[in-house]
């Protein structure tokens, strides 16, 4: 399983995934899920995936080889970001074609986000049909993999105004609470902050298995949220309530 | 959508679950998942259902019939909880037979807990498959629906040792960042407490869509895992972090 999340905010961009690729739980292996492309002062992209490993790795591949080659069409030559996730959609359609027809589960879904000179920076959610969506003012961020353990956190905390050491912290907090829920979502994490029309390739920051600031997010997150939840109104409170409105009701059960 | 939780715990056991059901966006309608069964200081089940409201109305209306019937096997004359689980699937799975040759989509799963004179309080999952799971010493809680948003929470506070007013508020907790995250889970929700080797039949408090101590557990949430975040270790800490372990790298990608 993976779980990759992208934020975009009015300071810039914020990209984080894990490293962790399984079938079955016992070939657990390691793959970078993210991937940089771009020209400084140009433009830049960054791309996670989720989904089948084969599918993602030549879809990545051929997105380098078209690069490489100066295709007609490549990341070095669409003009908007839409049109990227437009090229990528038809890339893993194209690569899922080609082994559908013997069986299924070769899907695959990418997160593109970056920047092209003169355009907004924006990130755009590529399905496993090839289509597309973007985020939103309202839901700065997209999700791809087993997104629903980290989604709460994201949606209580991220506005658009935030700076972007924030929403960095924001999206490992909601890898950590993917990564105790679910096995298969691992480090390394890679986290990379691409700050508004710098158009420069970021380097991204790799946590590893053992590391200390994953170990204290892990460790802090786990103890405020236990203080969280001991601050809450008492449950006693609840169960002497004023009966007229949250009442104990003697449930008619008569639905046969 | 559904959402149901039970929580078993030394002093007792705890269930929760919402009331909406939907057949798409437009078909929103209120059920009570919470069904209650027992003989007053002999032996008390509580059943949650989720999924296919067919099957768990023939369901639960088969086990109502059952007791009425003096029928030969009932929740009435089971020894143990695992029997009671397995009579359960076994009608379940007898009501999904019946449409299942037509079409798919009739699955039903249900939890039921409860206490039987002389035994132990537990609580079982009863899959669409007509088996069943118990809880454990570790993990003191099963769920069904809609179980990954509200899930963290559980995982984090939960222990055998925790007293019923404290379960019951981790339950709401978990119950409202479901409902925060999927609109087809709502209000009425309805929660009931048993407490161990009591033996009568409790009424479930039901909180419904304007309740003021479901907004206060909202407002008081939301508001103090805004505050547990505000105190988080800062990212730029990390970014500058020790470079032999959590290096920032420049990452080869050379998969193709």
């Amino acid at each position: 399983m993976t779980y990759c999340v992208a934020i975009a905010v009015d300071a810039g961009l914020v990209f984080c995934s894990d490293s962790r690729t399984n079938a079955g739980i016992d070939q657990v292996s390691t793959y970078s899920k993210m991937h940089r492309f771009g020209v400084d002062g140009q433009r830049q992209f960054v791309i996670l995936s989720a989904g089948n490993l084969g599918t993602s790795q030549a879809t990545i591949a051929r997105v380098k080889r078209d690069i490489k080659d100066r295709a007609i069409q490549s990341l070095l030559t669409v003009e908007t970001m839409s049109e990227a996730a437009d090229y990528l959609g038809a890339i893993s359609r194209a690569e899922q074609e080609k082994h559908a027809k013997r069986a299924g589960g070769f899907g695959a879904s990418f997160i593109i986000g970056g920047q092209i000179a003169g355009k907004k920076h924006r990130i755009m959610l590529v399905y496993a049909e090839g289509n597309h969506i973007t985020s939103s003012h309202d839901t700065p961020y997209l999700q791809i993999g087993e997104s629903k353990y980290g989604k709460p956190i994201l949606d209580r905390i991220l506005t658009r105004d935030l700076n972007l050491d924030t929403c960095a912290l924001c999206a490992l907090v909601s890898m950590d609470s993917t990564m105790r829920s679910n096995l298969s979502v691992g480090p390394p994490i890679e986290i990379l902050v691409y700050r508004t029309d710098s158009l420069v390739q970021e380097t991204p920051l790799r946590f590893e298995e053992g590391s200390e600031f994953l170990r204290e997010v892990k460790r802090s997150w786990d103890q405020k949220l236990k203080d969280a939840f001991r601050q809450m109104p008492p449950f006693a409170w609840a169960a002497s309530w004023d009966k007229s409105k949250d009442k104990a009701v003697n449930q008619d059960e008569d639905n046969d």
